[in-house]
């Protein structure tokens, strides 16, 4: 008789009633692919009084015991979010010797060396695809595929929300608050936007992805965030005038000096970037590796399904362990400790939008002032663009270390003739 | 004392001197990864004489009984490429115990069943991520990552000597003659360029594709195959200023009422597609599934370091197999027995180039023919473009049959108004 293998749910939210879904429809395929059913036996929610026809025939509580303290329950599901009680559960739930999938980014970003010492203890699977990209294979592609490589540097756009709004703005010319406002009435951002327009949210999955990356324990604190809510429709136009697109990236690389740099900023990538063309709501990850070259890895980071078909995954590959009785394989693979590059050591070039005194002289003050604080310019234009009575300077440098930049911008700030630094935007990439 | 995993490499062209070359470079992080140390201990060649520096330190042989008869070999590694004699080392080394990792498309295509078939019985691991799309992990993805969807469509950019073309012609408006020449100087293309620009090479590996992503066996006999050869600048122009670029794509189609839908040849794509941004060299799969949507694989689709990647990763994953005493975890795929579709059958839009006598009333009689054959129009326009004492007309049909097309194309012919058909091109995606 064919195995069934029985899976807890908790949360049966945007998620959770993917994963019901993605299970029903697909019922045949994945026992066929499996060669085991998959039965989800009981589910948890906040409150049972509810009505939810999708659950109709599926065992539902709001008691965390029933889940636990089933011992044919095989797979515990966590797909409740927030730290808390969702840590506490997915621990206890490998102490009682389950295997645990989630896709809760905050747990794994802050919580992962605990999680994966509790799976190695309890000789069981913690397995966590949807955790960043949604549907999007990566962390599976850098646990396996990639691994023959030394990873330099990764670099994706793991944001729904702020690529929307970022590419709304690219295409129609409109301000940062009517691109919100759009996108909080389709449902693409919350009433609260700050996790993603912050760039928090991103900022996870930054330390998430060079943790896999770089082999080292990257957690939140380590990166460094900047948002997208100082981004105007004149940086914007500027970059398209410049040859580039306006992206919020989280990013991460490993220096030669300084350790591992993480971060999540906006940046100017050049228009021919295969980033650049990740559009709407899409995300998309771009890897260097020392041998394989460029990848990118492109998809739906969000949504009920596209987050179910990543979660699903990994409880095919945790039956798939189950039926072998070997569970894994793939441990923890944060086994170096790399120092984290501090901020001031990070090196970018970078795009400088001053506000200045129309007067002649002008531009010869400002080069002088970047040259001083050791910062090449690699153009630098000055325009008249929707002011009176002043002008603009936009400036791209070279390569420099964070640290060069502030002085620079520190000189330029005490220079009589300019009046605003208006925008200092990260340039990703030199161009060829 | 930590474990040694002896290969036995059977070939030192290209990908198997990348493989030796990615083994030593990334030694330290892939022993750390593996948790064992990966050693080359046989590498066979047909000339033993070839003065090869890079394999300065490995034992060197022209005898395949030197590998297969070594008890310390676990895995065999098969870069010779063609089908014969790798075809029987394979069979040969799986009946010897040994696991199998091979980059070549020609075996997989051809004679995947007897692989699976071989490995299965003798419980064993055949791994061939790098038979398509070179070092991209897309074969991975497609038994692991994206097994809880039916997966409905696979598009991929799977030749890059095609590809490379193809932009050039794009971007220089050069003549298919002079970037084939171009391509060959740039060690692009072969002398015999048969195999890239007639879709051979797309074709098995659009054969691997279809089989992995509907589990039914796909042969390269089943493969409908139209290459690039007949596409003239005209045609890149054309499509430029419909708002599409032309690709050479492998295509694999689910459809309800004729089973499987496998072929490869020159598309119109719209611009926005993601895969339209694809261009020189790198390759890209793009695959739609039920759960996950649209999710796009970018990369370097060959290349001595790239391919490495691809073939190091699959003997990462045996290695990892034998630590764990565990093979064939995922075995073949292709449980289900699905017809394929005739080539009539298959549906598309159609892209359709007249030269026509320059009267009045012929746009009429053109547009007629293709309605008495069923053939609905979304476009149609009359030009004279690089033409005297002549007019051109361009037409976009709605989605159809072939046989329908074929037919319109018979009528067309008959008409005495037209006087030559130019070019018929698949549009790939209806526009919204
Ligand atoms: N939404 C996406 O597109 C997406 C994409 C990638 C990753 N994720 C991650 O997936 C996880 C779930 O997200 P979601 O969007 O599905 O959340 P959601 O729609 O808010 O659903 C949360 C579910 O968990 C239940 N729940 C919450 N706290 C609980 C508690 N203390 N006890 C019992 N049940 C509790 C809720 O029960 P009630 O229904 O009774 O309130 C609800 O069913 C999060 O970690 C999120 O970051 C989401
Ligand atoms: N090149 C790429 O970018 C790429 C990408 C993806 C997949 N692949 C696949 O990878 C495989 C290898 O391609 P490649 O480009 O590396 O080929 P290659 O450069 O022609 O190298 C072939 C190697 O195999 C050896 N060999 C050939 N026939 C042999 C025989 N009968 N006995 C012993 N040794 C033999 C040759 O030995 P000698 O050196 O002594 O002649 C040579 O070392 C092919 O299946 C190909 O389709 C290649």
């Amino acid at each position: 008789m064919q195995k069934v293998i029985k899976i807890g749910l908790l949360g049966a939210g945007t998620v959770g009633s993917g994963v019901v879904k993605v299970l029903e429809m697909n019922r045949q395929q994945i026992t066929e692919r499996v060669g085991a059913e998959l039965m989800i036996k009981k589910v948890l929610v906040r409150d049972c009084s509810k009505v939810r026809p999708f659950l109709a025939n599926y065992q539902v509580t709001d008691k965390i015991e029933d889940i636990l303290n089933d011992d044919e329950i095989e797979i515990v599901v966590e797909l409740m979010g927030g730290l808390n009680p969702a840590k506490d559960y997915m621990l206890r739930a490998m102490e009682a010797g389950k295997n645990v999938v989630t896709a809760n980014k905050d747990v794994v970003a802050q919580f992962g060396k605990e999680m994966f010492a509790k799976a190695e203890e309890k000789d069981v699977d913690f397995l966590f695809e949807a955790s960043v990209g949604g549907g999007i294979p990566i962390i599976t592609p850098l646990k396996q595929c990639l691994t023959a490589n030394q990873v330099t540097e990764i670099m994706g756009i793991v944001n729904g929300t702020t690529n929307y709004m970022l590419t709304k703005m690219t295409e129609c010319g409109s301000d940062y608050e009517s691109v919100l406002k759009e996108a909080q009435e389709k449902g693409y951002a919350e009433a609260n936007p700050s996790a993603d327009v912050d760039g928090l949210d991103a900022a996870r999955k930054a330390a998430i992805l060079a943790s896999l990356a770089f082999n080292t324990r990257v957690e939140l604190k380590d990166v460094s965030v900047e948002g997208i809510t100082k981004i105007t429709p004149d940086d914007i136009e500027y970059a398209k005038n410049l040859g580039y697109v306006i992206k919020l990236l989280a990013v991460g690389k490993e220096t030669q000096e300084n350790g591992v740099d993480v971060r999540v900023h906006p940046v100017f990538l050049p228009k021919e970037h295969p980033l650049a063309a990740v559009n709407g709501v899409f995300n998309a990850i771009f890897v260097k590796g020392n041998a394989i070259g460029d990848a990118m890895f492109y998809g739906q980071g969000a949504g009920s399904l596209p987050t179910a078909s990543a979660v699903v995954a990994d409880v095919i590959e945790v039956s798939r362990d189950i039926l072998h009785d070997n569970f894994g394989r793939v441990r923890c693979t944060c086994y170096e400790e790399k120092p984290i590059c501090p901020l001031e050591k990070t090196k970018s070039s970078y795009y400088v939008r001053l506000l200045v005194d129309d007067k002649p002289g002008v531009l010869g003050y400002v080069a002088t002032a970047f040259g001083n604080a050791g910062v090449s310019l690699e153009s630098v234009i000055q325009t008249h663009r929707n002011i009176v009575d002043h002008a603009e300077i936009v400036a791209i440098s070279h390569r420099v270390e964070h640290a060069q930049i502030e002085a620079a911008l520190a000189a330029l700030k005490a220079l009589p003739v300019v009046d605003e630094i208006r925008s200092v935007i990260r340039v990703e990439q030199e161009r060829g």
